[in-house]
């Protein structure tokens, strides 16, 4: 069984099967936002996928962050970690990638369990 | 139990275990085609890999698309929306990386539920 | 249930749950390394993460490695395949990707079963 959920033109936000909930690529709408603004927006945008999906925060076990530019790391840590119950916090790789798309400073893919 | 299937010189193209089949890296043969063309053979290559898994394309859950130039990305999504069946989209991340070797335009990393 | 190990400011990791061990991105401590003692002790410090797991190097299923030089691939797949046994060998991603870090020619993301 795969329970797919959120559509959009070229993916489903969620998509379910075998105890895991895999999450499409996720970018803050708000562009303008600085890197602790745009995670902020993404975990927000997480948190309700997860909702939707019928879990939560606690049980995100792998994250991979692409930043635009690695120095970003800071920022994008300080949010991360008073996001997540540090010990709860997923596996991480954390990667400096060429281009997300203009003005987007970081994309978060993650995985979960249900 | 773990089945690898398709072996190269360094990977099995794909392995499967606890009901989930993981696909190596794919990237089309012809780099002289352009985006159109090398996502089309891409997809074909994921639909034997599939086949060969004893799993089909209504089962991809999770698929990242690593562009060497994200401005590809309308044309990539032509291609993708008309490969897929609108409601079994799989969730996914498109990123804009360095270098993905002289003339590749995408390669595409694949997880499907068997 | 998920079991959580290898506690980092940032991250788990290696965080188990339904059979899965996600870990987290892999760097070398030495970073004046080239590819090839880079890969080494990434690998060596995957086994031990492993083993902290409760698994081993036969049973990782999907790795994704991404290197800050792409021409580094031939360094890189020669430590690669000595490492694993032949037939054990996992799917396999390798990325170009513009920034791991000062001095990091190689991150490897991998899951395994356990």
């Amino acid at each position: 069984m795969i329970n797919r959920q959120i559509k959009t033109p070229i993916m489903h936000r969620a998509v379910e099967s075998n105890g895991f909930v895999f999450f499409g690529g996720i970018t803050a709408d708000d562009k303008s936002k600085d890197i602790a603004g745009q995670t902020t927006e993404v975990l927000d945008k997480l948190e309700n996928y997860l909702s939707e999906a019928g879990t939560d925060k606690s049980k995100v076990v792998m994250a991979t962050v692409y930043v635009s530019d690695l120095s970003n790391k800071s920022g994008l840590n300080q949010v991360w970690t008073s996001w997540f119950d540090e010990n709860e916090l997923p596996a991480r790789a954390t990667l400096g990638v060429a281009d997300l798309g203009e003005g987007i400073l970081l994309e978060l893919v993650a995985t979960a369990v249900i």
